[in-house]
């Protein structure tokens, strides 16, 4: 049986959640991963207005969409970071506040708290998001780092996250990291230390998304089998290397969509990602959960680009094998 | 007639300069670039100490020893830099003083308009160096960039250089940045914006380092062939990538010398970069000047490296041709 | 909105228009490009003889296509060429006459000035062509070229073509050259010095066709860029490089569809042209005209690789983005 | 007209025919290459049993279904082979009988020379299967091969073999050796001194099966031209290649699935084949026979494999050209 | 310091020792890993004759030249495998007796033994060789294997190597297998199960061989690193790779030399094997034992070879760093 | 034994003999091929003037050089071409006389009879050049080349050949074509035709430059084993390409030594000719003969450059294996 297909609404979050399922549902998508901005799932409304979250169904609902995940990327990213204007724009006044940066942190931290809360009212049991990084801006080693001062990063990171899981196993919540620059984890290396930092609980596991590995030259598949049991959900996203040695892989400052930068996001089944490897590696670890679009592209048109990604997974997403192989190979 | 081939120093501050001169001199380079750090060239003493100058110009004259240029990247990167703790360690006390950031970029730019009169009055007309930047930790747009903003990090830039691109012009002095992350110019893209930015000056060109390209995947050659106007300087070093689908080419906040990062420096000849393009393309622009080599690698022992890094570069540096081809194939 | 799609007629004119026109609308075509040879579209008729465009009108309207553009390869090849035996069988005999070379450039230069009236004449705005060249026999150096004697060749271009875009500019036609071996224009280079050649008038441009830069290992997404303003008109055709060692990327003096041959013509999205970055790339520039299939595959029955081409348009010209990325990534 | 499309029942004889045959008949196959072994072609039953043949039709007819060709590839591997307890399990217990390994192989001889007088019973001509080889663990020289006597392997394999392919011509039927490891033939250079071996007899062909040429680097398609007088039947089969600095292509005596195996093989069109060449070749030299969906892939589940290998090869077998190309590129 | 350059004698037994010694003096080596066959090194006299030791000794002192391993690899590979004609030719006549296949594999374990000895009473603790394998044969699954049973094949050589290695353990001398087709460990898979076979015994460990690497596409440097506290002792050994399309990886069963071979031994630093890597990779695991060159190439003279290869490794053998990087990059 | 390492003179027909001489005896070459323009070799005077021999010989042996060939590439050239004004540069004065083609083809034809006189008469067996072609102008097949016409190409070349062959034949003189653009032969289908059209006469053999080969995607060994009986002379001349998506493998029509051509001649070693591979080409088809260094390289110093690539043939050439491989690999 193949997997469900949702799109994730971080994307999207100009529309009002009425309107986005109305053309999801149309175009045939399983259901949806509500972003918490926008008006798609507010956790403050969640966790103190009556009917809230029935309303949230009642949409789903009416268009046939099933939720299996929330995605509260923005507040995660304040956790950890030193705070900085570009935040602002990305969490609640409430969180915002007055803007300083430690406040800010604790703030966003207890969002997250809150959202684990709002997620099991809701009756979903699985978060996505970002940590943020005290460390990330020290990417490259000049001035000189102090490696032995890095892995204050990483404590950094266990002492403001410990708490926030504490809240997610009790509520039965699990979150799953979206492995990404900026973030405490972007890769292999630094996804075993932020693990190990945190003495893998199981509260706190992985969002896969293979687009992140493309820039930096990993290989997913083998991503999902060096972490196959924290390996809670599943993005769908894609992107694509543009290097001819006058383009930087490091991408020049520049924005997305501009064809000077050495890659970009593109819609899946469009870029340097080798999907099917994904889908063979996710049927070896047993991965049954949702396959989430999370659509960007900065050339193709948003609602054509959905449409076409989903039509791509449905034809990706097979059936894995049940009966060994040449069992039936004898007389 | 080959070129002159310079070792830079700045590697090699723990010895003093006599000592180092010593070995240098035994191994057959031509001469030194002079690190602003250690003992090596000391701004503040050049201009206040008589016979300081003199001093230096004993010491490489006892070697046969020559000098076209200087290094003074630490306190370069002071400039325009966010600072931090990091900082402390590569500027002069004078320069940090209480550690208050704006003062730290005045006083660094102060020291840097002091380093074109110390070579002036050293008789060098080269001072090669980095400039920091105020938004090179925004490399990676998350949360998202505000990308007029960035426009301001080139605006920044040349608000503090313009003035001490004065002083250079003034002394007769030409400042060579090496592009390299963590600066204001570190590819194509940025080298372009960073030169138009301060009106393409003359006092302010590049000093050309091939191993900052290879990570980012730059074609070396072209630079010099974009750039070719602004090649006042040429360091010979090189990097590796060790890309196996597990190593990140972002570097996992690994020190230098970790067999786990996707890429790393290594001695010249032992790496990614063309160097037999780099000297065409040298040949054909008419760069005359040295080829200093910076001796990076944690693989190798540092004598025997710079000693196979020198004959390397003497074998590779060939004689351009003078006679246009085909011009004897007549009868 | 996608793009309409026409089938240029060149390679079908063994059939009568009304044929072809008939099949054509049948597989799903939007339009023809029609060939200035067969019965497709005849000069000489159009401007004498009365009702003949309409008759063209009539036959076109039947079938619901439209025709957005003329191809007048054959003649324009013969204007800036040396003349041998095989310009006879492609050009009218009229303009072969007596078969004396400049008689030959000549008239064939006055047919083209007729084509644009014609074109004119019959409501459409472009035509596309070939130029010829006096220079394209030297392509290798050997006996030596005597290379200030080749910038007469562009000259030469310039003085015979400079009165035939007088009078497409006169009309409101415009001429796209398919830059094209043979002419003389087939890479990035000699189109720069065609253009510059005509001082970049905007009578004469580009009919971009990739599959003629996959034996010459260009980039043919980076070709739009290079020349986004002259590009007037698309051609979908698609071409495999097949080298092994033993096949010369120069094909070996042996016919299209000798499988001894270095590279070959096959139908689009089945070689070694990248049509989605093609893609971007226009939608980047902005072209708004058709997609006109030219249909060349000696191993691929030529109905059947019609509508496999057309399929193959429709699903790969994807509707650009019409909001910026992350605009709706915000709280 | 494309070439019918078949499925090779040997991975499927755990399901009795009939099953197979409504299953495969709704997915829109064109028919069936029977394997000797399940309960889908017994040879002795042929033989001897009144209305056996008549039976296997009646199956076939009423889910219209063809069949081309007979599947022997168990028994004929007993022919050369040096006999192990791993033949115990694939030939009929008639032919094992004490296991005496002459006695075997004779017994193997004899029933492939039943085969195909049951071919010619049932009224199919052609019988494709496998050789074994008594040399074949002389692969690797180690202890060094003495190579005069390796030719006594392919003495032995035309001793034992030119008395089958007596019966295989008297009977009007032809056997195709699927050119595989284990084989007397497995690659160029092997497959030329086989068929040498036997005098280049026409009764004597090859099942042409790509999947084993990928795992040797081996270019299936310049195969299918050097050997083009042999090709007497086509399996369609796909394996990947997947190299990673650990996994070994030799397949670290690892059972098919295992990831750390250096190829696989998987479902037609998710591998390393390069299908449309092969197609392009089997046009060239006139192939006009089946294509026969040989599938094995342990990771994707059977049925959804099946279709989505006969989608492949329907959308993959195009027509071959009829008209010489530029034939209509003439006014 | 740099490491001891040695040859091993094991393709120069028609040389007598002190013919071959006085060669390989006089081209610089620093000594000999002693083959177990030719004069060079017997064992039976080495345990049985008085002065025999002494007087292999002597030639080696007389041309200054030091002996740090012997190689046993004929004998050992009579220990697991089938026995067949070719291993006549490659062990003594009192180990090969009546060939009795059981009785053979008995006694060169014995010999294997008794090599233990006379290595500790020659004083040198190192000892190289192969193990042969009961299931090399296997390799390819066709008739398919029963997996469960090559398990056995484990079994079978912990079952005879755990009394050779406590002789190995008693005696103080190391045993190394060279990782090599035919034997029980040629890759990373199969070296992990036969090193977990025998419970990681330290006596019993690796000869490391990079030129069976390249034929399996396997990264040497990696190996390394993954065995590291088992590397023991290490060969200089290159082979290259020469495919094609048409030739096949397997070998063809054609004799090293034959150009229809895809891949072949070479003169180290002559193909595909990067040396530099390796040599970073040793000093990383701290390894200090010599470098045997084993030379091997059908298409270059033996002694030029032998001289090219220790040119090779003495420029290629750098010395590692003792400094951390950057420790001088600071004022 | 090496093989001899001549400098071929056609690039320094500037320098009188006697100074080119005293040069390349300095440098180290064993000999010279004598190119027969400037004063090198004059064949006119050669067969008409006593003592004009002796006196090349007198030069020759003074600077202790051989001559085993010359070079009569420019003449050659004209024997087939249509004549135009680039041919009056590169032939005697005598052969060009009035320009008229069919005569100056026929002088040259003339020319070339009376070079293998003189070698002859010079004591040189082996003359390399050029031939011309009737057809090469028509490399690109637009307009339409009528290809039975092609084929008279070569029946031109056969014609024009033969009378000339027999001269050599008549004088035990050997020609060897350099198979190269331009001429009846360039690369493995044309040299096969071209051969063929002669009926292979032995007069007539292949003087083979791997340059030419670079450009075209050839594989320079395999044209050795492909031709090892034509094989009658060797020029060591290396070509690099340098692709970037811009620039043209068909040079764009620009001079060679220009940076935006997409391929040019570069000193030997530094470009993409596999030597090594060549080198044991050569040893396998047991070619004895000298290798000719043809210097051509627009971006190195002339002397340099000569002096580089003498050295980088000596330490290519290696020699090849006396004895079979694994014959001491026994007891």
């Amino acid at each position: 049986m193949a997997r469900p297909v949702t799109l994730f609404t971080g994307q999207w979050a100009d529309l009002p959640l009425e309107e986005l399922a109305a053309k999801v549902s149309k175009w045939g998508f399983d259901g949806l991963e509500l972003a918490t901005w926008g008006d798609h799932f507010e956790v403050r409304r969640a966790l103190t207005e009556p009917g809230y979250i029935q309303s949230r169904w009642d949409i789903l609902n009416r268009y046939n969409l099933k939720c299996y995940a929330l995605g509260a990327h923005l507040v995660g990213q304040a956790i950890c970071d030193p705070i900085d204007a570009r935040h602002k724009g990305v969490v609640p006044d409430y969180v915002w506040d007055d803007g300083e940066p430690e406040g800010v942190r604790k703030r966003a931290a207890q969002e997250m708290m809150d959202t684990a809360r709002a997620a099991s009212k809701f009756g979903v049991t699985q978060v996505n998001g970002f940590t943020g990084s005290s460390i990330w801006h020290q990417l490259y080693s000049f001035p000189p780092n102090d490696f032995t001062e890095l892995e204050r990063g990483y404590e950094d990171f266990a002492r403001r996250w410990n708490p926030i899981i504490d809240v997610f196993e009790q509520e039965g919540v699990k979150f799953g990291l979206e492995v990404h620059p900026t973030e405490i984890a972007y890769d292999f290396v630094t996804t075993r230390k932020a693990l190990d930092a945190i003495g893998n609980r199981p509260g706190f596991g992985i969002n896969f998304d293979p687009s992140h590995f493309i820039p930096q030259f990993l290989d997913p598949a083998a991503f999902i089998e060096e972490f196959a049991n924290r390996i809670y959900h599943v993005h769908i996203k894609d992107s694509k290397r543009h290097l001819n040695g006058r383009t930087s892989i490091l991408g020049s400052h520049l924005n997305f969509g501009d064809p000077r930068r050495g890659w970009d996001f593109v819609s899946p089944g469009h870029g340097d990602v080798d999907f099917e490897s994904i889908i063979r590696s996710l049927n070896r670890i047993g991965y049954q959960g949702p396959l989430s679009i999370e659509w960007e592209d900065s050339g193709v048109d948003r609602e054509w680009g959905a449409q076409d990604a989903l039509a791509f997974v449905r034809r990706t997403d097979f059936t894995p094998s049940t009966v060994a192989f040449d069992a039936a190979f004898s007389r």
